[in-house]
């Protein structure tokens, strides 16, 4: 997701606050074998740019529980323009699988005269070249439920049933006031649209880091869902949010909580190693242009805290539960380590 | 000073460095009683608005040496327009001793088809409503050189004899790489202009937290006027450089001296209370659109930190050296509460 085509020759509108379009194409891979959309080895491919937060998400989830033998993955690059991002890092410009230079060829596959965002991340049917999905929050659920018979040996279970109720009472807090606040903050088309957002997201973000202070992980003493939806912000707060998003009451590193959890997930296996800040930067200060006209991306923050001591193993737990971390990263999916917090070192 | 109206309609030029327009009018206000714009109580006013961070100098400067009784003061506005600094905070948007809406009035009144910029800080002849000096560095040199007489007992020496080629060469760092630095950063036209002014200005923070890792202020162990001209940098660094001018190694709070000595000034009398942080705020935010378009401010950050102990005491000295702290702030000069760090408390 990130960015919808209706959004984006202007993302803020004036006057108004912002309002994220949610309407996506909601067709589901499944795991029944007659389903339209069955579970299937090599059919599909994700295409998710690392510099999308709601992108991330997929990144995170697949490499947690070992899907990259199953579901490819294509990564266009940090910018796009008006109609589409784009697969501008790819050699010649183009997909090595899918064969296009532009998503909004794989969206138009799907529906020739497709009205809405073009956004990541999306799943699309190799052999046909068209998205069957790019409802988010769906998809990564279902790299859960829908494939499981394909996890790794040792996955975790990132929705255990227990916590279920709970789960989807965080994650609706975490999306509404967070995940998509930063986003109110950035976009409002009026200052008291903006201070309404500000005190909105601070609320919330109080909220959790009280919920932090003890408890190791959203959940408990293991990861779920929940923790990889909160980590895409946090890990964009201090280099992009604070500044741009003008989500300013102070930084991720004044709440001894959140920054504590935050660099202990940065730290695990499977997130971190997704995060390219280089490409994160990019993509908010040049694309937004309404925000950020200069198109100048800011060469700070020094990112090398980020690998400091977080002191969270006190509060117990393990982050994989009963399950183990994931190997190293695929050859090939590797981010470039100047673009990480070991630049910083 | 902060903008000249050359550069009032598009302060960022496309693919250039920013480069400031240092042409003043350099008529000085003399001891000298022959001279032609000789030291006399009560016959100048000086219009400096508190969010232009080379007027607050002139501001700290009149109070500490305690002139308030022999040059008034007008005070700005945060915003103006492409024209000229405006008296829209005065009853009827009127300077009461200038009797004039715009600051422009008072620069044509001394040259009828002024062609360069109007800035503050400005020394008038009231009589004559004529702008005699916009030389910003000139005039808190003279407030301190010239205005002697003046001065109330007790006034720090700002300009010590023995420290002056010292002090010359260190202000002479901090104007062109810290003061002009942060906009040098925030106006550049392209990338590479932006970096090269990024690694500019963060190493001369980094030789400056040196110097003061020894030493309670830069000259030694009480204020000078170097010290006042590092301050008007600082105290805006955390609320406006580092998020609207991109100034963001690190925030003003990292730099464990540089922080230490910047709240040790701005809990000094003379220093804080001159700063009014709600228009600082607005100035920089509203007035630069083609860095800022959407002209929303910034709900942050937290200033509390600014009234916390800063423990400057243990390197000795003592701020006002022989002399004493200045009194009270004028009655209607006062900076409303809720513009100050103490309204974060």
């Amino acid at each position: 997701m990130s960015d919808d085509s209706s959004q984006m020759n202007s993302y803020v509108a004036k006057g108004e606050a912002f309002d994220r379009d949610t309407n996506y194409i909601e067709d589901r891979i499944l795991a029944d074998p007659d389903s339209q959309w069955p579970v299937e080895p090599g059919r599909y491919r994700l295409i998710a740019a690392r510099a999308c937060p709601w992108a991330n998400r997929t990144i995170i989830v697949r490499r947690l529980l070992g899907l990259e033998d199953v579901i490819s993955i294509g990564m266009p690059g940090p910018t796009h323009d008006a109609r589409s991002w784009t697969f501008d890092l790819d050699p010649g410009g183009v997909d090595p699988v899918l064969g296009i230079e532009r998503l909004q060829q794989a969206f138009f596959a799907r529906f020739p005269d497709y009205p809405r965002g073009i956004t990541v991340p999306a799943m699309v049917d190799i052999a046909s070249g068209a998205v069957v999905t790019n409802d988010f929050p769906q998809i990564t659920e279902d790299f859960s439920s829908q494939w499981k018979q394909y996890h790794r040996a040792g996955a975790p279970d990132l929705w255990p049933e227990e916590s279920r109720d709970e789960m989807e009472k965080v994650m609706r807090l975490i999306y509404t006031e967070i995940n998509n606040g930063v986003y109110r903050c950035g976009f409002a088309g009026s200052q008291e649209a903006y201070e309404a957002a500000f005190d909105r997201l601070f609320t919330a973000l109080d909220t959790i880091e009280e919920r932090l202070s003890h408890s190791r992980y959203l959940m408990g003493g293991s990861i779920t869902e929940a923790d990889v939806r909160l980590f895409t912000t946090l890990v964009r707060f201090d280099p992009v949010y604070f500044g741009h998003f003008k989500c300013n009451r102070q930084t991720l590193r004044d709440f001894e909580n959140l920054w504590g959890y935050a660099r202990d997930l940065y730290q695990t296996p499977g997130f971190g190693d997704t995060v390219d800040f280089t490409q994160i930067k990019q993509h908010y200060y040049i694309v937004h242009v309404d925000v950020n006209p200069t198109q100048v991306v800011p060469k700070g923050p020094d990112l090398s805290g980020w690998l400091s001591p977080h002191g969270r193993e006190k509060l117990g737990g393990s982050p994989f539960g009963e399950g183990t971390a994931p190997g190293p990263v695929r050859a090939g999916e590797e981010v470039p380590e100047e673009h990480t917090a070991a630049a910083w070192l």
